[in-house]
């Protein structure tokens, strides 16, 4: 037994109970489930259609395309990157006028290191860890090696692949560094980061920080404002339930808006846009960081499923979410640990996303006999790990209790040893 | 009387007669119009809606995300950026893996310029003109500065704003020339540059070409494959009906494919994306130009509007098309230009894209006036330019004749007046 977690019951109807008295479950009814028994614990890399959406996407459709035509560009979604940016804005502590919606997360990503480099010219080193996101990695990379400027990426190791080297990241920063850019919370193992502690100091070595909240938003309470954060970006579509790929946001402290230059100059970040000059002038604030033309349908989307997080609250949320990881980390106990299951998220709630990773030698077969034989929908992440989103607003607890008796179920009986281990593209 | 147009009659009896021989006039069924009284002139700006997208609209919603949630990804998401690419790539000539859809149309660019003054190191000059669109040219601006390598931009001035000033363009291609990069249809008057003659010219000098084909795509027939083109993007939400801000496509000639890179390295680009590892390796063929998640519901909503163009068939399209143009200004030259205004479009068909743009001093306001009194939609250019978009598969020649008409009463009748020269946003 840990330290941290409490015994639990393995019983169903203790999950009955905990459902009977969640203050949020009725939120579950918002979303458009027709497969009750369907268990989705994917919400972390795809999160559900909310009903509002639905009727959002008709009319979106419908209406404001076949009906107004290009008259929808005066009608809502001229404004759409600012109103919908200004409503995550609340859900990370920043101001309304901090976050914009564009592009993806790896376009902003790009948009961002290479402004933020521009800005700390002098400075040759950027600081990152083996637990960032790849495709972070991958920008990273790319934006340095076209920048040309001889820097150099330092990407420090974790300790176990499951907490972040937070102290060793503190002591690689220095005058050296321009950047210090980090996943809030790791992709994999759920670890989530001392975003004011390590953003205080990065400030102290004159260090800008950008912090990816892809696995934050919509599931931790997060606070820039307070903690100072320069530089952020953030996806869509996974607690937020923008839709697959939804355009994802930035963030841009507002002191810090007019000095920075988008590399990516389109027509949609040009102070008048209409006038069709040919000289490009930024828009105030950080509308610059516009580029092209944002895809209104899967853009306008992602504001129902912001608008049922703000009506929610971060604190009930996370409420929610510490309690039903340390529901699933109790159960792992009791029933899955004993059968060769490790736990590869930290133990301590504070340090805990809002999804667990389960790691087994035959991961990727019991992923796949999960999928197929127990309508139960998780992900996998190479080489062992099954993550289990737990999205408050619609995970209830007899998803979690059903998905750890399936887990048991088909290593008990050796089920998934029909499964090749020739992994499919997504899961 | 010009040398290229006959003498049309200015009878809207003769306009319903164009209409009942018009063989394409079937697919206007194809497209929801509630409005059948509504003439819509903007489809070079924003296409109308197909009815099968409409359809797959509601489809995607519900099915594709709510019930498939994380499995879409394996049941046609994933693949849909190549797909959706193949059926563009046969509107342009090109080969089906040499068309991917992904980004916006200004990030494709970015790509694009970036890669190619990589491969063409130690040749300073990227070579354009003054009717290219300005966010091409804001985004050739941010391109050179960010790569900071000594690139001047050239920028040829049109002769008289409304033909290309293609001898002057060729007379500037020589060794020191990296790139080429010019709009194919120009956006404010339509003109239609030879894309065989100049990529040839470009190629005797050693220079790449980059050619937008943003207002040609699905109004003109191209054949990137005969003119032996390097470089081309384009948007899909005017010809192609893709939507509003749906994603835009970039194509690369099969043989430069594997010798560019992606200055944006995201994990849609990276060769196995699920291995999760921190180095980038680009995928095979043009998937390396993939960046971020693309947004899926905006990108899945392109088909339908593509599969509309390959059944009609883009050289009955283009029949259709310059028929229309010519009996546009047929009648402006029999109604409007005794009424000031100009023809800011080329005479000749050849030359001629799918609008048509008028002049007049007034412009702004008779623009306000049409749209307010008259149920008729174009848009306006500034300073003085009314666009009228001809969108052959619903737009009736009924539509041109009626849309004339009503500018001829606002001039007439001066009921442009009342309006003020202050511009809205978008029109």
């Amino acid at each position: 037994m840990s330290q941290y977690s409490a015994p639990v019951s393995t019983d169903a109807a203790y999950a009955a109970h905990l459902d009977a008295r969640d203050p949020l479950a009725p939120f579950r009814d918002r979303f458009v489930i027709a497969y009750p028994d369907l268990v989705y614990l994917d919400g972390n890399s795809l999160g559900r259609l909310p009903a509002a959406t639905l009727a959002l996407a008709d009319d979106l459709a419908r209406r404001q395309w076949g009906d107004h035509l290009i008259r929808g560009w005066n009608d809502g979604w001229f404004d759409a990157p600012e109103r919908i940016g200004a409503k995550i804005a609340r859900l990370l502590g920043a101001r309304p006028d901090e976050v914009i919606v564009a592009d993806s997360t790896s376009v902003n990503l790009f948009k961002l290191v290479v402004a933020a480099l521009r800005a700390r010219d002098g400075r040759p080193r950027v600081l990152t860890d083996d637990l960032n996101f790849p495709s972070d990695i991958y920008v990273l990379r790319g934006a340095l090696d076209l920048l040309d400027k001889g820097h150099r990426l330092d990407i420090v190791p974790s300790p176990d692949g499951v907490h972040g080297p937070e102290a060793a990241l503190r002591a690689a920063l220095d005058e050296r560094t321009a950047l210090l850019t980090l996943s809030h919370t790791a992709f994999k193992s759920g670890y989530v980061y001392d975003l004011a502690g390590l953003t205080a100091a990065a400030h102290a070595a004159g260090v800008l920080t950008l912090w990816d909240l892809s696995h934050s938003v919509g599931a931790i309470p997060v606070d820039v404002g307070a903690a100072g954060v320069d530089l952020a970006i953030g996806c869509t579509y996974k607690y937020l339930n923008g839709g697959p790929g939804a355009p994802a946001f930035l963030y841009i402290r507002r002191d810090l808006q007019d000095t920075l230059r988008n590399p990516i100059a389109g027509w949609m970040g040009q102070k008048s846009l209409f006038d069709f000059g040919l000289d490009y002038e930024p828009a105030a604030g950080l509308r610059r960081f516009l580029t092209g033309t944002p895809p209104i349908v899967s853009l306008s989307l992602v504001e129902p499923g912001v608008d049922l997080l703000l009506e929610a609250g971060m604190e009930r949320v996370r409420a929610k979410s510490e309690a039903q990881s340390a529901y699933l980390i109790g159960l792992w106990e009791a029933l899955l640990e004993p059968l060769g299951f490790t736990l590869n998220s930290p133990r301590a709630a504070r340090r805990r996303g809002s999804h667990v990773s389960l790691g087994h030698a035959e991961g990727l077969r019991i992923d796949l006999a999960l999928i197929d034989k127990m309508k139960v929908l998780p992900d996998f992440r190479a080489p062992d790990t099954i993550r289990l989103g737990i999205a408050p607003l619609y995970t209830t607890y007899r998803d979690i209790h059903a998905a750890v008796l399936a887990l048991r179920t088909i290593v008990a009986e050796r089920l998934y040893e029909q499964y090749s281990s020739e992994a499919p593209v997504v899961t």
